[in-house]
């Protein structure tokens, strides 16, 4: 794919972003479109993944800093005393390994802990890349078919062994690790592009494929996945689909919901779950693979997918502008899904506190001079570049006019377009820069999403834990950005160290704010081992109860993921 | 809402639609673009509709012709007679009806054909709009909140009184009419629209809101409700969803498993399924949501939907042209997408026997005067309307100096586009102008969607049962039609009469045929009773086997829609 980047004509008061911005001192990359993680994190997961990805032909598990890891992190165990072993499952021995050795076949699919010291090769699988969270998985098993992930999981369920799926271990809540002796069963031999019909649009992969592998190939054939996220060199599309990941695409492409075709997986006691549809159409019943979209691996594996990809765009534009309250951006995102309709592929959020934090972390200049209480980052994505520009300058060159946006930069190059996207992707990082930082990830309904930042602000201060300058507070300050066109708001709690009486005065409040807004305790990350206990935020006791019935419908002995999600 | 249909520049070789087109018979109007039925039965439809939307607020069951549907249409367990009562299902007494009365209080809620001969009253709920099914229910109960609902049902439950859940009852394969004597709970009197955000698009209604009723809402607000189907000005949104209704919008907007948000559904017991979130991200367990869209009200019934709805488009084009072999039709649909990209609405496409057919039936000219194998309609719908049409016109350009595209036309004005659809619209009807037709509706992955119709007239040719000319052969024509956009073929097999040879070379044919590519014996109309017996040749026996495990799970007694779907 070739981006464009085009010149757009100057609106009234509208400029051009100018090289300042390239003082930035990280340049985008996809690895820091994710939230939460620091670059020196992604760095080490992108060394892991590309490991653990080299390793699906033949090699070993990726040996990245073992005894750095060991020493570093926390086992889950510990962090979460309150959890603790299921009895009920059995815990391996030489036989049950000799079992998976013999049907894998291949010395290199089996990282075998049991007979051997493995321990330096399990660690890359049993931590997280967060450093969070640390399993104590003695047994890594990687499959290359359906028919091996089947007959691995009957012989867990026959035998009560647990199982924790894992894909890209990506996540960002905990759920791709085990926390403890669970089996890993990592899909990442099984990476074949099944088939791609560009007549269609239909793609065909197993779970295993990496999401940038997938794009690339799709690239090829003038189209796109519709799903794009920061961790696209490292996450696998099984993993994906099973965490039902939002990312940067969502506004326009939509949800896994409505873009998964078809999905083969298989349950716990070995079925094979063929619903590989690769048709737009087909209403002959229930649609029970839609359970396994956003299911985190707790029903059964998913083992190959089917995904209806569009056209990928020749046209991209990017622009950046200041604006004077919350209603105004309320108003701009009105005037943006109008003006720019069915090119509008990204519409971000950033309050001024974020970019003044960004600036003071990173020392990058803001693309605009003077300070306002909002930005907003607008992105199209079209078949027609001139017809872009001409859209996309004509809807600001309104939003000035009617003084809805105060100031505006638009992109005339890709990497003014990189920066602009920095200003808003270089957050996450720059509020945990001073100490650490107190994230959440919300949807809350439009007309109240921002009201959390200033409410949580206010009550920072009202407890006397808040101040810029004050050193002996613990909090820095407290800052909200993310997918305004998904309502879905990152709200971060900038603190100089990690403070108990700060938990203590963000949680459960923040939950019980966003249950009140009838919200969500996480929009897009899931619920994992760290929001499993938090669901009841979101979900009622009758939600929680029918789907607890799912899960003892197919996985009635409890081997799959356990510990997390509900 | 105001569509504008503009004039484009003629590019080479094509010609603006004109006026011989206002020759044809029918102007379109949005109840005949649903497939099959005769303009007759579509006007008793909405009449029907029309009566029973009016007695939603206090008035009794329409009253239209049920001396004469009585006498016309056989009752369902007649035409059927391998399907018996389940004679586990209670009959209903005085006490029910006494029950029910007193708990939805207004007279006119009650149909009660128990104690009154009430049989007129009831006939408009018994018998499908195509006149192919008739049940033979003695009560409709027309509740008018989710608390009745749930009592409704509880008591249904803990009585073994069968149910049919009915919305507007415009199905096409007998889903939203009895078999026997199961209570007809209609959902008409629950038509109230909750709320509206136009920021985020998010629409909140009662299940029994007619869809136009939801799409006239939005239309004043900008906004489009992302379904558009002929039976618009009857259906229920509920059972929009239930049904997971596909119709006109599906390839722009996609389909009701990404657009719905929430839903608030009954289960059997009497349990309020309350997920009507309002949030587009929410990772937060199952999406037990999905079981419901498509679910065919056998496993709850349906109150309230949330949906995110676009905003509406500010012009709409139409083109219809032909091209020599569907060869050519795929490439241009595959440039469709390529040039039209995020503007392309519909891509439909006609056979040259579907159109001679229409012309025949109906006397209609055809918008282009030389024949061509195929012929396609395209339609574009943006927020810009110079773009638009710059587009569609660049578009044409290309596919006919590259000729893949032969001749084509495209609308000047909203006259001529209503015409332009007509062409595709008129085809179900004069396919059954002469006698009758067997008509499928099906699934076929894109590269042989069209070789069923192929392979289907030879068929019958080889059985001596196809002839234009000889009126001693029962088949006069095989045609097909669809929406290309969605690889959903409609199969029409044109007949001077019924005939027991026909069927015997069509069933299961046709099915087996579908089946060996992978595709879906029903694309859009679903499984009701008509199809029931056939999913076996659209899943394996594994879904088959897990789609009754979730029947079984929510409706042990199976009371729900008995003797349907799976």
């Amino acid at each position: 794919m070739s981006r464009l980047y085009r010149l757009l004509p100057t609106a009234r008061r509208l400029r051009i972003a100018n090289d300042v911005f390239q003082e930035a001192p990280f340049a985008r990359s996809s690895a820091i479109r994710i939230a939460g993680p620091t670059c020196q994190h992604i760095r080490w997961q992108h060394a892991q993944a590309e490991a653990t990805t080299s390793a699906a032909g033949a090699d070993h598990a990726p040996q990245e800093q073992p005894d750095r890891l060991q020493k570093q992190i926390k086992y889950t165990s510990e962090s979460y005393p309150n959890i603790q072993r299921d009895s009920r499952f059995k815990e391996l021995n030489s036989d049950d390994v000799k079992f998976f050795k013999d049907l894998l076949g291949s010395e290199s699919a089996v990282i075998d802990g049991v007979n051997q010291d493995a321990l330096s090769d399990l660690e890359g699988f049993n931590a997280d890349w967060m450093k969070k969270y640390r399993g104590k998985a003695k047994l890594v098993l990687k499959p290359d078919s359906t028919e091996q992930v089947s007959k691995i999981l009957k012989y867990c369920n026959d035998n009560l062994l647990a199982v924790n799926p894992q894909g890209g271990n990506t996540g960002l809540v905990g759920g791709s690790v085990p926390v403890f002796d669970e089996i890993i069963l990592n899909l990442s031999r099984m990476n074949k592009i099944r088939s791609f019909d560009d007549v269609s649009g239909v793609f065909v992969a197993d779970a295993g494929v990496i999401l940038e592998a997938a794009d690339n190939h799709l690239a090829e054939h003038s189209h796109i996945f519709p799903l794009d996220l920061g961790a696209k060199g490292s996450c696998q599309i099984g993993g994906n689909v099973a965490t039902n990941a939002g990312g940067l695409r969502l506004l326009r492409y939509g949800s896994m919901h409505g873009n998964i075709l078809g999905i083969e997986a298989v349950l716990p006691d070995g079925t094979v779950v063929d619903d590989l549809s690769k048709l737009r159409k087909n209403n002959t019943g229930y649609d029970l693979k839609q359970l396994f979209i956003g299911g985190e691996g707790t029903i059964g594996i998913i083992t190959a997918i089917s995904i209806l990809c569009p056209r990928r765009s020749q046209a991209v534009n990017v622009a950046y502008f200041g604006l004077e309250s919350y209603e105004k951006v309320q108003e701009a995102f009105k005037e943006a899904k109008h003006q720019l309709g069915e090119i509008l592929s990204a519409f971000e959020l950033m309050d001024h506190r974020s970019q003044a934090l960004y600036n003071k972390a990173t020392g990058a200049r803001l693309p605009l001079e003077a300070e306002h209480p909002f930005y907003c980052l607008i992105e199209t994505s079209g078949s027609n570049t001139d017809h872009d520009s001409e859209k996309l300058n004509s809807f600001l060159e309104h939003v000035m006019g009617e003084e809805i946006v105060s100031d505006g930069v638009v992109a005339e190059n890709e990497t003014q377009a990189q920066n602009l996207w920095q200003c808003r992707e270089g957050i996450s990082e720059a509020s945990q820069h001073f100490g650490g930082v107190y994230k959440y990830d919300l949807s809350i309904p439009l007309p109240e999403l921002y009201s959390l930042v200033d409410a949580c602000r206010d009550r920072m201060n009202e407890a006397g834990l808040l101040s810029a300058d004050d050193e002996s507070k613990p909090v820095l300050d407290v800052l909200g950005y993310g997918h305004m066109g998904d309502s879905n708001l990152h709200l971060n709690v900038s603190v100089r160290r990690y403070n108990k009486e700060v938990e203590k005065a963000l949680e459960p409040w923040v939950y019980e704010w966003v249950s009140k807004r009838s919200g969500s305790i996480s929009a897009e990350h899931g619920l994992g081992l760290a929001k499993k206990e938090f669901i009841g935020y979101s979900r009622s006791e009758t939600m929680v109860r029918l789907m607890k019935q799912i899960k003892q419908l197919y996985d009635p002995n409890g081997i799959m993921n356990p510990y997390k999600y509900i």
